[in-house]
This record gives structure tokens, sequence and C-alpha cells, in this order.
């Protein structure tokens, strides 16, 4: 299957939400969705659906809608889903041990293979049922048995060395936890998990409105 | 200050990854930056980088690079990060503990006012050095003492419940880390943080990259 390589992040990163309310109608039995429902249901336009599909140009017919099952299947192997990921934790904290216990990672392909931790009272303890080992044999172990995947769940202060221990070991994508922005190659992909980041766009928008609210009487004198 | 509402959600979503590096900048004690190094230091373009802070149209001289102090008060105000907001967290097994026990919320403005769960054995414990209550009467509480911000750490059959009693208390940003697409009405800005749906996006990136390794030999027949 030919996968374009030009496709802006911002629409692959929707495929995703699309393919998981999809997934869930297909398992309802739904045959067909059109794209003003699949918008309303997902709050992005009509339009900006079909333009997204359109990059991978084979989906939907005019008038009839989009085949539930056939974008499923077509989502599933755009976005490499049809086969299992490999993943490795680094950091076994509070924030480590909740997403080593992450019930979403199996089912939708994702193995947790190794957990890695550099205090000496985690090392040989267990997380999500496997055994903690020592961050400072991670390169060595994941040499031997590699990864696709890196989560990274260590103070800010450790990430970067942890990641770049990682891209050594051959991990190309990379879930950030840490909460410091990181360095990495080229080809390698990072992601970054932040509430911060979420909070701070949310307050853009809570300060425009109270400043609305509180303008909004006086509007003469603006 | 005016603050202009039809700004794109992405270039939102940059600004505090600008904002934090400027502050981390300004504390080093640097005056001026380039476009090019900050679009260096954060993987985006110097032409993005100009483009997004135009949209505010004060920044930066041609030329001569953007004042590193002026730019993050800016971003502070534009961002409502010169005020503090009041937070609440529903739901505190593990994530919700992890949530509770982050450290960056404070510094930057955000103080955790409240823990609600639903658990009897949780009521009354503390987490986060707050008293957990009942997320029954979340809703009469937050009437005597509203929140700007609710974060929900809640299995997903439980969140659209949470979400619906955050909204009818006045909150009106939330932070869902329920793995699952809950509906809001228009005017409350909900966040999802969700590892699944960042993993997703990038295994279509190692899909490609393992597609073009395995048919490159064979480019002819393609």
């Amino acid at each position: 299957m030919p996968l374009p390589a030009d496709i802006p992040e911002v629409v692959i990163d929707r495929l995703p939400i699309y393919y998981r309310w999809l997934a869930r109608m297909d398992a309802e039995g739904r045959s067909t969705v059109s794209s003003q429902e699949l918008g309303d249901a997902l709050g992005v336009t009509p339009a900006q659906i079909r333009k997204d599909l359109a990059y991978f140009g084979r989906f939907g017919k005019q008038g009839s809608g989009y085949s539930v099952v056939r974008l499923v299947e077509e989502l599933r192997l755009i976005l490499g889903l049809n086969r299992r990921w490999r993943m490795v934790l680094v950091g076994v904290g509070r924030l480590g041990r909740a997403i080593a216990s992450y019930q979403g990672f199996g089912p939708d392909g994702f193995d947790l293979v190794g957990v890695f931790d550099a205090s000496e009272e985690e090392i040989g303890g267990e997380v999500g049922g496997i055994t903690v080992r020592d961050v400072r044999e991670m390169e060595s172990s994941l040499g031997a048995e590699p990864a696709d995947i890196g989560i990274v769940a260590v103070p800010a202060e450790a990430a970067q060395e942890v990641i770049d221990a990682l891209v050594r070991a051959g991990v190309r994508s990379i879930l950030n936890y840490a909460p410091i922005t990181v360095q990495v190659p080229r080809g390698v992909r990072i992601r970054r998990i932040d509430p911060l980041l979420s909070l701070q766009s949310m307050t853009y928008h809570l300060s425009l409105e109270t400043d609305e609210r509180e303008s909004a009487p006086l509007q003469a004198s603006a």
C-alpha cells in the first residue's frame, strides 16, 4: 500500500481519533457514516474530515457516505495498527506506575516488554507484571531485544540522558512525560505529554473570555 | 490589551512551548533571540514562528531578533499566566495521584483547590495535601467555591457523567485523562490527554519507515 509521506502532522494526529470512533461504530454494527456525523461527534468540520481523508485518496463516495468497515481497516493499515509494537518504560515513580497499569495499550497492539529505573530500591521489583531492570543496562538489553517505542517517565533532569540512551539503542519513537523539551536526532520522533502545556493553551481562552466579560459594558471606551 | 479571538488552535497550542523555552532563556540572562534559534530549539521552522507571533502583532524587529523579556511578558499576558487558576481533580486512582503530585502546576499559576472521588475508601483521605471529598457533593461544593479548570482522571465509563457535573458547576475548561471522547456544550473547552492517541500517530511514521525499508530494494517493481 502506498503511504504518502507528506501528510501534515496535524492531520496524522487526527487519524487515531477518527479510527477510535469509527472502530466503535463498526463494533456497534454501523455500515456507513457521513463526514457530517463524524465531524459532529469529534468536533471537526465535515470539510476538514473530507480533506483529511482525501490525503489517502481512496475513501468515500459522494452522497452515500463512508463505508465504516472499510475506513476502519484502511486507518488500521495507515496507522500501522495491524501489527504489534514493542514498548519499554523508563521510570517507575507514581507516573510510571500509572502508565504501566494503563489497560488501553494491549488491545491496540502495544506491548510493554521492558521496564527500567535508576533507583536501587526499584530494580528487581515488579511493575506492570514486568521485572524492573537497571537503566544503566538498558542499551545492552535493547541491543539484544530491540524495542520500537520508549516511554519516558523520569524527572526532568534525567530525561535527556535517558532519551539519548534510548536513541543509541535504536528506539525511533519516544513518548516523553518528563516536563522538559529534549533534543533528538533527525529521524527520531518524540511526543511530549505534558498537562501544563494543555492547561496553558486553555487559559488563553479563559483569559479571553474573562477580558470580554469585563470589558463588554465598557466597549465604548475601548 | 486586545486579544485576537480567531487565532488557529494549533498556533495557541505552540505558544506555551515558546513561553516555556523563552522563560528559561530569560532566567539565564539572554536578552534577544532570533526566530532561527527559537525554531532550532523547538523543532518549528523560523517562518512558522514569525507567522505565529505575528498574530499578536507587536513583537520583534527585523534583523535584531526578539526581545526575550518582552516576549516572555507578552506571552504571559496572552496565555493568562499573570493570574492564578483554580483547579479541581476528579478521580484519585494511580493516575489521579500521579497528577496530584505533579510539581509543575503551582509555579506556573495553577492551584489544586479540590479533590473528589466516588469511592467510599478514598473519601476523607488525603491526596496532594487535600482532603478527598465525595464526587456526589462536587456540584454544590463548586457552587460555593467555583473552579476554573477540572482535571478528570476517572474510568472511561464515568467520564461523561463527571464532566457533565463539572460543566453544571460552571467549570469552563476540562483536561480529560479518561480514554474516551466526551461531549461538552459550546463554550466549554476540553483537552484530552491520551497516550494511545500519541502512540498511534507515531506508529504511522514507524510503519512508513518499515515499509520504505522493506520496499527500497524492490523500488523498480513498485
